[in-house]
Formats: structure tokens, C-alpha cells, sequence
């Protein structure tokens, strides 16, 4: 697959992508290179993507623990610290090889080390491929806060290599899958359909492709969010307060990051009906695609009211307000929509039915 | 006086200074405006900068404790918190009123919050209008390692109110005129005389401006340093070793960030006549010179070596060689010098003799 162009570098696939990391790597006078993994991808990822490498740097691997509730500034800390231990300096070079969390994080803690050091993304799951490590988000949660502190800073190259999804769980597959689906609501209805019909055995490369495309088109005409890229946050205004509601009550049984989009993509579908003229025939189909794939989730009217509480600490807010970004139709949407607050209770009312 | 130019932001004095703030505030549509203090400047300048400020928004003010080693991520954690629970936004607006460590680590904060709000700095010390609160360098210590996490970013404005000096003790003083000499050693030889002829009782506004407009000129040329602005690092290598290593000692007898400053430059004034040509009459002139100003510091054998042990960390470094700025003459530079170990021992006991 080619490479896509992004304004400042490139995402390539595949084995051509160990070819561009190793070609950057003769050419960047780099000190030394500092790999991040989790102990996942540490075990399941490192082997080959070690074997691939050629290099004669120093090489440290980092390890920090997996999962979003790791997504702190305390791993931070820890990993600042390593840094400057193992002799990190501004030419060093950070690699982020994993999920989500070790892209968003790893991206934060290389973009303020000694005031910002070179990193290379390379996503493992499949969340990380079409979404998180591309458009230079990086950041981490405070408490139960997703990414409350972080800066936007590109990577220098992003490596896309398929083969790391057959390291994935089945569950972890379908909610990196949330976020293609999402790009199909918000800017393609064809590409909408297609993935409806396809299933997560199948081969998902031209998916992939055609996701980060999406994403990248879109990131830059509006690098910074002031406008377009807003809409990339539908299904996430909500989703995200759910994802943090239940991470905040228990750990262990928290949803995924795409598990709760898809809860959010059918309350802001919802939302979508009653403010901004989303048919009830597209309505239908966004809730029963989107149930039959993602199993529905029991909220307590405590829950619900949690959730709303925390809404107003979305960074999306501005002046006290929630900002929606709701679908005019499949493949086309609003920015900026107020919500009346009746209308949230009258969602989930909906989503559970 | 006229304000200065930037390449995205503008330096503004005196009465001017809170005339182009208030208009600022009109211009842009903000929806909350935090104010970061001390308990110094909190008692001493946020009375007298509040009467001043003309707006209908609300206002927060949010205290952090005085001093180096409250520069810390710790710090930063709380404020990020006090945002959060506030209701900063996006569009919110962060203004840093104080010394260095608040609009370094203020303008860290700002710079990280929800990926970036705007941000103001209106230095209360002159160690911060002459040198920390301009040029984007935001950050704060990893343990005993100054400014090791950090981005580069700029201000909105930069309000330099010379009246604040007032509230200062000629301690803090005379630290920030370190600086001040150390641009006059740097770039202007004409400039350093004048500044000998200068005590700190005499009017310094015509010399802090001076000041500032060298800093700005460097940074504009090389805002990242690559290259020329490392020349603002003179008597920094070895000052920041000193400096880290007097706080760990004891935080009580710490050195102000000048008077390590002012030791350093001896010691790589010694360096640059080992290295770089400087001659042996000037050196003589910069030792007394600064003598006459800064007391001579006293360094046990354990001193020196904990010192120079810590320069490897400095974050100058690269690829684990210290790098210098030394001086050819006064007045002129020459960078990213080699320095054999040996000379360290030397210039240290020039310095003490």
C-alpha cells in the first residue's frame, strides 16, 4: 500500500514501513532510541519489530502497564525518569510501539522531554492504526478526565503493520472497529455500508487504508480543531462521559474505548433526529448496526445522571455550554449543536427501548 | 516606551502594558480568565494588576507556593485540578503573575491544559522580565533537574510593569541582573560596561528593555536553538549544575537561579581562556566584576564533584558529550565547545583563588 502524506510526515504499511523507519533512522543523526511498550506489546509485538530493525544505536525498551487506567501523569513521571536515568537527551528518539495509551502517552511524554524529542508511532491495535496515532493528539487523563492534559504535536512517522492486529483479542478488534464505523457516519454513507458487511475475520487492510485517510484529510484542513475536525468528537461527546463514568466505578469491568462510542454514536444518533434532521430509517439502522455488534449496556439511573454530570468537564465545552456535533444524515454533519438537557434522558430512553 | 515585537506576540510596558491587555480581553472572546500567583505576588502584585484590569468575565485566582522547588509536575498536577474544577475550557485564559518558576510553570500548564489555552506573562521579578518570560521556554524540574519537562510556546503577550521590581529585595534583584550581564558578555561589550557603571538603586528601565530586546532578537533567529540562541546558555552549563545541586543539599541556603548563574559564567570565562581566546584582561574583569557583585560561594571537594557529575544530565547534552557556549571576547561567542574534564577542576580553583 502506498504511503499517505500528512503535512509534516508520512504513514506507511506494512514492509515498506520498516523500510522508510530504518531509511529515517540512517539518515536522523539520532543518540539513541528509547522503545515504549506495554507488557503486552512487549511480549507479543517486540520480537518482530526488533528483528526488523537496523540499527547500531543504543536501544531501551521502556515498559509501562497496560490500560487506560495507566493513562496518568504518574506514568509519566515514571517514564520522564527513565529517560533522564538511561541518558536521554534532546537528539534521542522515542518509539511508541502499542495501543492507544501507549501512543497518546508516549507522544505527551516525548513532546515534553527536555522540550520535545523526535517519536515514531507505531500502532498495535487497531484503535491505534485508524484513530489515536494519527493527527498529533497526544495527552493523558487526570482522575477520571480523558486526556485533560496533553499537546498536539505530530509525530515524525507513523508505521502501519497489519500483522500486529492477529496479536489482538477479538473484543479489542471490535472496538478499534467503533471508530471506522464513525468515520463512515460522518463523512461517507458508501463507506458506511461496506463496513457494515464486513466482519471482523475478514481482511480489514483496505478498511484500514481508507479510515486513516479519512482521518488524515480531515486533520488537515483543521489541525488545531477550531472547526472541521470537530467532527471527528461524534459518538464522543457522550461516549467519552460514559467511558470515564464507568473506569471511575470499576476498573475491572470498565468498556473499552470503542464499546463506549458506540453507545455514544447511537445517543447523539438519537440527538441527531431530534435536532438535526437525521431520518428515522437512518436512525434505526445506526442503532441496530451498531447493537448487533456491540452488546447493549445496562445503566442505572445513577449512572445516567453521573454521566451527565460529567459531561460539563468534556474539553469540548466551551463557556459552560456542551457542543455536539450531531449527523444531518449518514455521511454528512453539523458542528456546535446545543443539546436541550431533556433530550439526554429521551436518548438514553431510546438507546435502552 | 514602545512595545516590542515578536514573531506571534508583542512585549508591552508600563502603562501601555495594561491598555494593550484590556483591549486583548475585548478583542478576544474568552470565557473565563485564571490568574496564577504566589503568596509574594499575591500580597504584593495582584492587588495593584486587578485594579488595573478592565473586564466583565470571571476571574479566578489560583495560588501556588513560592519558589524553585515548588516548580514540580506535583504543582502542575494541582493546578491542572483547580482548572478542571473550575470550569477552564478551551477558550479559557491563563495569566502568569510572578517570577520565573510561575511563568515557566504557568506557561507549562496553560500549554498542556485541554492541549493548549492561551496564556499571558507579566513577570513580577527581573529575572523573569529579562529573560524567563520571554521566548516560549515553559517547563518545570524532574527532581533536582531544572527545567527537564517542558514545550516550547508562546505567549499571548508578554506585560512587563517595571513598578513590581519595588516589591522585590535587592537579593532577587540581583539575581535577575545576572542575566543582564550575561547579555552584555554575549553580544555587546558597550553594553556590559554600562551595566558595570549600573547599580541596582539607578532607574533600569532603559537597560531592561535593552535587555529584552537582545533576548528577542536571538530567539527570533533561532527560536527552537538549534544553533545561535545557544549562546543565552553561557555560564548556564555549569551555573544549572550548581544551582541543582545546591537545592538538593538544602533547600534553605539554596542559590538564587542569578547567583549560580554568576559562578557559572566565571567558570566558563576560565574556560573560554583554556578554549576559545577570550583574554586574560577580560577575564580578570568579568571574575571581579561579578565578585564585586555576587558573593564568592563556598565548594567543598564533594561540591565540585556532585556538580560536575550532574552536568551529564543537563539538558544541553547530546549524545552524551557536554556541550559549552564560551566566549571568544566579551561581547562575541562561539558554540557547542568540547570541554576536556581536566579544565573543570582548574576553573573551579580559578574561581576560588
Amino acid at each position: 500500500m502506498e504511503s499517505i502524506l500528512t503535512e509534516t510526515y508520512s504513514i506507511y504499511f506494512n514492509e515498506s514501513a520498516y523500510e522508510a523507519l530504518n531509511q529515517h533512522l540512517k539518515r536522523e543523526r539520532y543518540s539513541k532510541i528509547f522503545i515504549l511498550v506495554d507488557e503486552n506489546t512487549q511480549r507479543d509485538c517486540l520480537p518482530l519489530f526488533l528483528s526488523s530493525l537496523e540499527t547500531k544505536l543504543d536501544l531501551e525498551i521502556i515498559e509501562m502497564e497496560a490500560g487506560e487506567m495507566n493513562k496518568t501523569i504518574e506514568t509519566c513521571v515514571q517514564i520522564w525518569h527513565s529517560l533522564s536515568e538511561l541518558g536521554g537527551d534532546r537528539r534521542s528518539l522515542m518509539i511508541n510501539l502499542g495501543g492507544g495509551v501507549v501512543t497518546d502517552l508516549g507522544g505527551f511524554v516525548a513532546s515534553t522531554f527536555k522540550r520535545g524529542v523526535d517519536f515514531i508511532n507505531v500502532p498495535t491495535s487497531l484503535l491505534a492504526m485508524v484513530d489515536a496515532s494519527i493527527g498529533g493528539k497526544t495527552g493523558v487523563d487526570l482522575g477520571v478526565l480523558k486526556n485533560q492534559v496533553g499537546v498536539i504535536n505530530q509525530p515524525r512517522m507513523v508505521l502501519v503493520m497489519v500483522d500486529f492486529l492477529n496479536t489482538l483479542d477479538k473484543r479489542q478488534l471490535r472496538s478499534g472497529f467503533a471508530e471506522m464505523l464513525k468515520h463512515g457516519l460522518i463523512t461517507s454513507e458508501p463507506y458506511w455500508s461496506k463496513l457494515k458487511e464486513t466482519r471482523l475475520q475478514d481482511s480489514l487492510d483496505e478498511f484500514i487504508y481508507q479510515s486513516i485517510e479519512i482521518k488524515n484529510e480531515i486533520v488537515l484542513q483543521d489541525p488545531r480543531e477550531n472547526n472541521l475536525r470537530k467532527i471527528l468528537n461524534f459518538g464522543h461527546t457522550l461516549g467519552h462521559a460514559i467511558e470515564s463514568h464507568f473506569l471511575k466505578k470499576d476498573e475491572k469491568t470498565a468498556l473499552l474505548h470503542g464499546e463506549a462510542i458506540a453507545v455514544g454514536m447511537i445517543l447523539e444518533a438519537y440527538l441527531s433526529s431530534k435536532l438535526s434532521g437525521l431520518g428515522p430509517h437512518q436512525l434505526e439502522d445506526i442503532k441496530h448496526t451498531l447493537l448487533e455488534r456491540y452488546k447493549k449496556v445496562k445503566f442505572t439511573e445513577e449512572d445516567k445522571e453521573a454521566v451527565l454530570s460529567l459531561l460539563i468537564f468534556d474539553k469540548k465545552n466551551s463557556h459552560g455550554l456542551v457542543n455536539f456535533v450531531l449527523l444531518k444524515c449518514i455521511g454528512d454533519t453539523v458542528i456546535d449543536q446545543r443539546v436541550p438537557h431533556k433530550l439526554f434522558m429521551e436518548a438514553f430512553a431510546y438507546y435502552e427501548d
